[in-house]
């Protein structure tokens, strides 16, 4: 069937050295390739923009290689199977998959996983039951161990991952500070959410004060999403123990200058603190118990979550770049038509 | 018997507020006090002097309240009980304890615990098998768990805690890699430790560069006992899930002007690493098992420790304010004469 297919496809067009910028992607366009015995055609119907994707842009060491110039720049998808060399998959099967920004993918079997579209919509596998959901899972419960009766302070907190770190720390009984960007943000966290405090660093001025006064037993986890001069202030409010699951560095991943400020060592000697990053992929091993725990207090109503969904493939690059302009609440998404 | 006794203290004449000098220090005579049933006279034998006790001359919240303006300071002491109101001691006793820099101490029973000074010199009590080498101990095994083959890297690899931590790392089959700054202290490591590699920080001259090469393979644990530039040079050579056991930052003890460098944040994203401030008080429950492990390697001569012996009462200031000089090899002692 697929001989008539025509598919475009979404390549990095150069690496950048600071902030991206829509001249480092390029659209290609081919056909689609026939699939071999065992694998699967997959269209694309939500495509994840996420901020460490920025990472895999430059050529550097990391915990994923970078990606390659000329080619598809690679994400999670959700899609449908519209051709099947499987007996896994049948047509009309929705799936999930790390696949390329392309209208279709040609993949084997294996690389992709059924998901259940009555179970729920199927851009949550993208988010609260997919990749950001559990970073916020694993992340939290895992290194920042939140007690009931505890602060837990969470930057980008109106983003897919601290949206949800927020409210599982709620249903452990933390006390939850909140730091956003924009007062519509805040205002979600604290009126929809549960969030005890919330921050708008852009316009709060003194913001060691205003997490002082957020924050009156100081902090036991801060779970950081942003770094930067965000992250400096909260150190300085650690208590004794505190534990820091350390997830993204957004404030950080466009400098080009070099990321300079204070050191962090001596705070964590003062309160033998804990900081550790970590990937989704260290937990790979429990990805079950995790999609399993997200998704009983999603049907409980107990975890809400917000998407911002940009339409169109040809708006994947801009809806990317808007992540780091802070244009999301909740999780950004890219539908395809 | 002690009416005769005169006493001499060392007590905090003033706040540093960078490095410190002899004026923050002042001496003062008084005599010895009755001691009150239950309690101990001890005459100080060795007086230790550590870098952490510098963080105690600032007034500002940490692990262990400040020391107090016009009282004697507190460190490790062993002594010789001179006169005693406890069943659990006899004149003669040698006795360990956080006691004050005097001549003499009077304090309740409970405050000091015996040594024995057939198994170990006295002065050990207060390096390998006291908090340096129960501080190297823990920090490297709970914290930094090194395993066979995997590369440690120790700053401070000339002091006391960081040439055991290196001994302990090769007992466990690492690759070791000491910094040190002076050829004096690199070649001790090197030839009489078995340190695999070291480098002198100050006569190296590109740092990064000379720790490339000490560690091809990079590096899985960094046990920091200094901060500053050297530790930002570590950094970038973390492997994938490093551990780095961050015992102490005296590059940025006495810092004024705010201790500034690279963000890591990043850094540790990327590898997945953890950082973990601790003390010895973390491991108050597991000293016996640390003393019992040191022991049994120093009785075996798997051991080696080193001691910087300053002589008299009046040069504990002098023999303090060395430490941040970097004029000691292994522990820095007073012997009181």
């Amino acid at each position: 069937m697929n001989q008539a297919l025509n598919n475009r496809m979404i390549v990095l067009a150069a690496r950048p050295e600071s902030m991206p910028t829509e001249q480092h992607f390029a659209m290609k366009d081919a056909a689609v390739e026939q699939p071999a015995e065992g694998q699967v055609v997959v269209r694309s119907l939500y495509l994840s923009v996420d901020p460490y994707m920025r990472g895999r842009m430059n050529d550097s060491k990391s915990y994923i290689p970078p990606f390659a110039l000329g080619e598809a720049i690679v994400g999670g998808v959700v899609g449908e199977i519209v051709e099947s060399k499987s007996e896994q998959f049948a047509v009309g099967d929705k799936v999930l998959g790390m696949l390329g920004w392309k209208l279709y993918n040609v993949v084997d079997a294996a690389s992709v996983r059924k998901v259940d579209d009555q179970m729920a919509p199927l851009s949550a596998y993208l988010g609260v039951l997919g990749l950001t959901g559990l970073t916020a899972y694993f992340g939290l419960l895992d290194i920042g161990q939140p007690k009931a009766g505890e602060t837990v302070v969470v930057s980008g907190a109106a983003g897919a991952v601290g949206m949800i770190v927020g409210q599982i720390a709620k249903l452990k009984g933390a006390r939850v500070v909140g730091i956003a960007g924009t007062d519509e943000k805040t205002s979600y966290l604290k009126q929809e959410l549960g969030f005890d405090e919330t921050i708008n660093y852009k316009t709060v001025g003194d913001l060691g004060k205003a997490l002082e006064a957020a924050c009156p037993n100081g902090v036991d986890v801060y779970f950081d999403n942003v770094g930067g001069d965000i992250s400096d202030q909260v150190m300085l409010l650690l208590n004794t123990h505190a534990r820091i699951p350390l997830c993204g560095a957004i404030s950080s991943y466009n400098s080009k200058s070099g990321d300079i400020g204070p050191r962090i060592q001596t705070q964590l000697i003062k309160t033998r603190s804990l900081i550790k990053g970590f990937v989704l992929g260290d937990y790979a091993d429990r990805t079950e118990e995790g999609i399993q725990a997200l998704g009983q207090w999603l049907g409980e109503g107990k975890l809400k979550y917000e998407e911002t969904i940009v339409e169109g493939f040809d708006k994947v690059p801009q809806a990317f770049l808007q992540l780091f302009e802070g244009k999301n609440m909740g999780k950004m998404l890219v539908k395809i038509l």
